[in-house]
């Protein structure tokens, strides 16, 4: 598959009304899947947070059976594809009221998978710092909303190939995330990763990752983390949930790594774990 | 004009691509223009801002005097409507980073007037503060960028119609705007309007009203504004494109005004006042 195709609330079509709230203000929610063999891996998962998103932004009720039902066809599509899924509050008129009564809209598209020919999960990947910090906005922090100037900005700042990811630190000069990933930090035999109550996406991955090392019986933390905590830390990884995990092996200006243990080992844990897909978690 | 009427990039339509950067990553910007007699009132302000907003998101360059004839083309084909115009970095694939080589997509659309039975500007409007704290991102303070997603939540906060405007704080509790107009306080003669440097948009018409004080020679300060400037104001009032000036006469729980004569006095010049149209700012 070359080409992108697009689905407009399950027809194929690759126009949307120009009346989107998506398009408006940003008011929505994305998703962004991996298939493997034809499945939306982590499906569960993906459709949690949505869940998650939609009850944060006060969305109209969603049949999620039928998002569900769609996301499985959708992925079938395809063998080994990228499936994006946005939500938007629907069609609406001029102003930020939020009515009750539209429909929210699926815009779903399947992307073939990125090409990444210098084996990052293997050989790793060079970062950098952005100099665009991310706003603390509690309201919003977590959920995968359609807001991303911030991201589009920093992801701007640099054109050189060879770095593949920017950290973004916040005001406070807190790490948060990439500008695509989360990170993890490895200090001794403990796993750190941000915690993300002011700003910042719960990737879906980060979440595989915690509960992956929880099974492998990893210390794990969840909490504030500064520049001086990935100087002194032993092995530093960005995740999500195409790239799976990739080691950092520097982060210009500030230091080299080199890819270490653990991070090794939660590779081969990915690899080998078993999706936990629970189908129904919307039932329940 | 009851119908809303669609042009995407000049021609008729109201259908746009689903791969839009405005759709996916609310990546552009915003203008709400109020159409007079056929005529785009303010637009070398508008335009400029605009500008500003291009230059702060980096856009690609684009043809000024393409985006004035289309305005002034389309406010023609009404009377007295409502001109919205977005501007969308343009189609692209997944991911934030931009492509320098992509046409920005222009969505224009006119709209009715908004119907203000109550007669705002004469008897003045009751207003609340909303529980939705506006974030701080310098980066994107004072443009009219798509991310909008903080004003939708702050608006979803009440549904009394007897409420027209929602004021926002933000993090510092420090006044900021209304969720779709900027504020004025009187001081005894004194102008006061808070600075936005930390977030906010400078709207149009508050750079309509800041000039017109300084012409009618009333000292006017650009500052932080907190709640006890309010408790001590004479007058408050808020302002946008479409509603000129709309004099406050209470906000709910914290105190009522009486319409004061400065919010009177410039009523009355700005509906006096001369249109500072320079309609080709953007050669210069």
């Amino acid at each position: 598959m070359n080409e992108v195709q697009y689905f407009i609330n399950g027809q194929a079509g690759d126009r949307v009304s120009a009346a989107e709230r998506a398009l408006h203000y940003g008011d929505g929610l994305f998703e962004t899947i991996r298939v493997r063999g034809g499945e939306p891996e982590y499906l569960a998962r993906h459709m949690q947070r949505l869940n998650s998103g939609c009850e944060q932004l006060q969305f109209p009720p969603l049949d999620w059976a039928l998002v569900r039902e769609e996301l499985l066809e959708l992925a079938a599509l395809g063998q080994d594809t990228v499936l994006k899924y946005i939500l938007s509050r629907g069609v609406g008129g001029r102003g930020y009221r939020p009515a009750a009564d539209r429909d929210v809209t699926r815009i779903a598209s399947l992307h073939p998978l990125p090409h990444w020919p210098a084996g990052p999960q293997q050989h790793g990947v060079r970062t950098r710092i952005c100099s665009t910090r991310l706003a603390a906005q509690p309201l919003l922090a977590g959920i995968k909303h359609l807001n991303r100037l911030e991201q589009v900005l920093a992801r701007a700042e640099w054109d050189d190939d060879g770095i593949a990811e920017g950290l973004m630190l916040d005001q406070q000069e807190r790490l948060i995330e990439g500008t695509m990933s989360n990170l993890f930090i490895v200090n001794g035999r403990e796993l750190l990763t941000p915690e993300l109550s002011g700003c910042g996406v719960a990737g879906v991955m980060r979440s595989v990752i915690l509960d992956l090392a929880v099974s492998l019986g990893l210390p794990v933390r969840v909490a504030p983390v500064t520049l001086d905590d990935v100087r002194s830390a032993g092995e530093l990884f960005v995740c999500n949930s195409l790239a799976g995990i990739w080691p950092v092996v520097s982060i210009e200006s500030v230091r080299e790594f080199s890819i270490g243990r653990m991070t090794r080992q939660l590779q081969v844990a990915l690899e080998a774990g078993e999706d936990d897909n629970r189908g129904n978690w919307y039932r329940t």
